[in-house]
């Protein structure tokens, strides 16, 4: 393989907001050639041999852990996970004095979830080691997004000119933002769709339409992104009850043909099955729910590979 | 060694009723190969480099996901561990959902604990990951069956025609269950004996006596298999108190001198010290409880390897 | 390298207290040729492959914990974490128990935190694993002070002859014991600074001075090591608020300008930044904070090594 940093200049993965959509280009590339390993036709391989990476997630999160660490273990890294609950952050030290410790302790890649946004940017200017976003607060989750493109590009062969419906809780999805950024930089066009509530008030500067009602949001699109309803995160927001949002704002069958003949359905997950996707539509032949969590492997040690290659200085090619 | 597909043809293990006799024992013959590993005469075996296990843990279990993991590491597999809290399952995920995400990422074993009985056999009959029962519900505990049975063999130099007392909370223990369906298969004879309300109302369903006081259960007995009084599944139901529990059903010093003279005393643990078992019993010469601990991780060693191979699809002695 | 045992006999590490001073040198020695692997100018050895250490946790600890951890991985041990929450201790088994239950799953070196001062020692001495003391209540934590003498030594040269002041709440702190006690072996002075009430009343059989001011503990040092305010451990301790406590006790640039012109700072962390030490201290030019992380990695992987040699049974220089 040819260096990473050759086409991946940054020593961190913050954000979708500040790569070229170059560099985008050259991470969904280097997923492809990781994907045999993620799906394990090739079982592990040694390239991260004595690399540390540390998942440090301060809001809990199966999946995505899950997701880094195989990642890691399946590059032959060492992984450890730190996971840090309300009530022993209470004990006092700062964010900042948490990542300098690990710092010192030298990993390579920090992945960092964090329920405050800018918290990854935050810690990023501030220590030696690589840092990935793996969510924070309501602002960005690039690796969801990178996986989404994935999935996307395997299944449409292309991102540029494709209708993306991403509906639901908009207003606090970093996932909804990720994905919308993205799809922007690629020549896609984006809508959302949500209560009014829910629909962020600057959308436009996303790139994206806004829609009130699902319906006009699907018409035609050749893919269509169902986000979670996030009670935690609706506290003091007016949220219409389960069965009303279900009727008004769930995919169901009869919606979903209103979307192009070929639309494929996705979900970051966890599904409320029932409330924002209907089972027949999260179990259907369109669905690539789990298409998304297969390419969050690949992805994910595509990211790794790059930015613990990056953090050893190898050469560049511009160099 | 032989291709263990040859001799354990499922994909799983779910529990010990699905198994034939022939089976047990080539599980049993696997864990004896694997022993030394398990011991560290030898340190570690390459032979899972590059599988990854999963435990998925919906009840905390210190003891049996260590030995899982040891089980796993020292066969040189990835282990992953998921620990789900009652309070994550609240975000409102399916246990197949959960399931589904964790195949995707590709997993060759998955060692599954849950509180629901059946919960093993629901997902294994919907993934292709091999799935291993770590215990559901009051339903079965097959490696601690099996495991037990290691433990017996080695001591007895065999399982047929020796007499096993399992007393204690028997309607609740799915170790009770699990042990003696192996022991009758086996061909040994089981009793149970327990305070009436703890006994299964079809305890000869499973082919065993029954007796709702220790001493006859305990005469002349081969084995005495005493079980965890597990307060946690107890609600609703009537318990005498630990004193009056101790005093009727606790495995005391006399109480053992009705069994046979050289009886071994076994405890799946955790133990209640001076409520089921005398500790003078439990550290006594005739205890074999922390040889049960050192034959789960031969036991699982031989499991994991089975199931991980099986899954690989290596050929048959019969293909 | 030689065999460790030649230069420490022992077959745990539970504290200070029982060191010769040879042996805290040797460990230091030991470290300093760990010192690149933790740093990672070499990536990883295969010094411990095959081997287990089992991080036994009965406190949370995400900075300890992880600190063995990456040592044990860097060695190629295999590491299991077992986080033991109050909770589950109340399921009943005994702290023994547990010991002797993961002892017969063969690890070789066991890594316990205990809130019972003695935790460790009663372990010790009734289980084959080699046994680290990784801070037991109020007693001691062995390798935070050998990982603050190696920060020391590497920034004086020495530790014989300093002047090193310990403030705060030296009551309560295995850390201020376990300092006293390495560093009055290794011929240093030290001084105890604290309120009244948090001061120990037999300090002086540690060889300390004591002073229930700052300033004159601070006086000509060369070494000012401040104790985290533990805010869970002085339940029924009078506590001065926090506001007088820092007014008083804080380190501050204005009375870290009484120590000697070329003192260093340290603390174990985690810091209540403005409370025990002042952000302009804790982030200068003299602070060693994050230097001891650094160390806490070598000094792990250095007395992990020599207790799993030892427990291998390596031959002594002078047997």
């Amino acid at each position: 393989m040819t260096t990473p940093r050759a086409r991946y200049p940054h020593r961190h993965l913050l954000g979708i907001e500040a790569l070229e959509r170059t560099e985008i280009l050259s991470i969904l590339d280097a997923a492809e050639s990781f994907f045999d390993v993620s799906r394990r036709s090739v079982r592990k391989v040694p390239t991260l041999r004595g690399k540390t990476v540390i998942n440090l997630f301060y809001e809990p999160s199966t999946r995505t852990r899950t997701s880094f660490e195989l990642a890691g273990k399946r590059l032959s890294a060492d992984v450890i996970n730190i996971s840090v609950s309300t009530s022993s952050a209470v004990k006092g030290e700062t964010l900042l004095d948490t990542v300098k410790n690990l710092e010192a302790m030298c990993p390579d890649v920090l992945v960092l979830r964090h329920q405050a946004s800018g918290a990854p940017h935050y810690v990023a200017s501030r220590t030696k080691a690589a840092v990935v976003n793996a969510g924070d607060g309501t602002h960005e989750h690039p690796t969801q997004a990178l996986l989404d493109a994935f999935t996307i590009r395997r299944r449409k062969g292309r991102l540029e000119g494709l209708v993306v419906a991403i509906c639901g809780d908009v207003l606090h999805s970093r996932v909804a933002r990720s994905n919308a950024l993205l799809l922007r930089k690629m020549g896609a066009t984006v809508r959302f769709a949500g209560p009014r509530t829910l629909l962020p008030p600057a959308a436009e500067s996303l790139g994206a339409e806004v829609h009130d009602r699902l319906e006009p949001a699907l018409e035609g699109a050749d893919v269509v992104m169902m986000l979670r309803v996030q009670r935690e995160r609706l506290a003091g927001t007016f949220l219409p009850s389960t069965r009303e949002y279900s009727r008004k704002f769930g995919l169901n069958e009869a919606r979903l043909a209103l979307a192009a003949p070929d639309a494929i359905v996705m979900h970051p997950g966890p599904m409320n099955r029932g409330v924002e996707i209907d089972p027949l539509v999260a179990d259907g032949s369109r669905s690539v729910i789990l298409d998304q969590v297969e390419a969050g492997v690949a992805v994910r040690m595509a990211v790794l590979w790059m930015l613990a290659t990056e953090a050893e200085g190898e050469p560049t090619a511009g160099a």
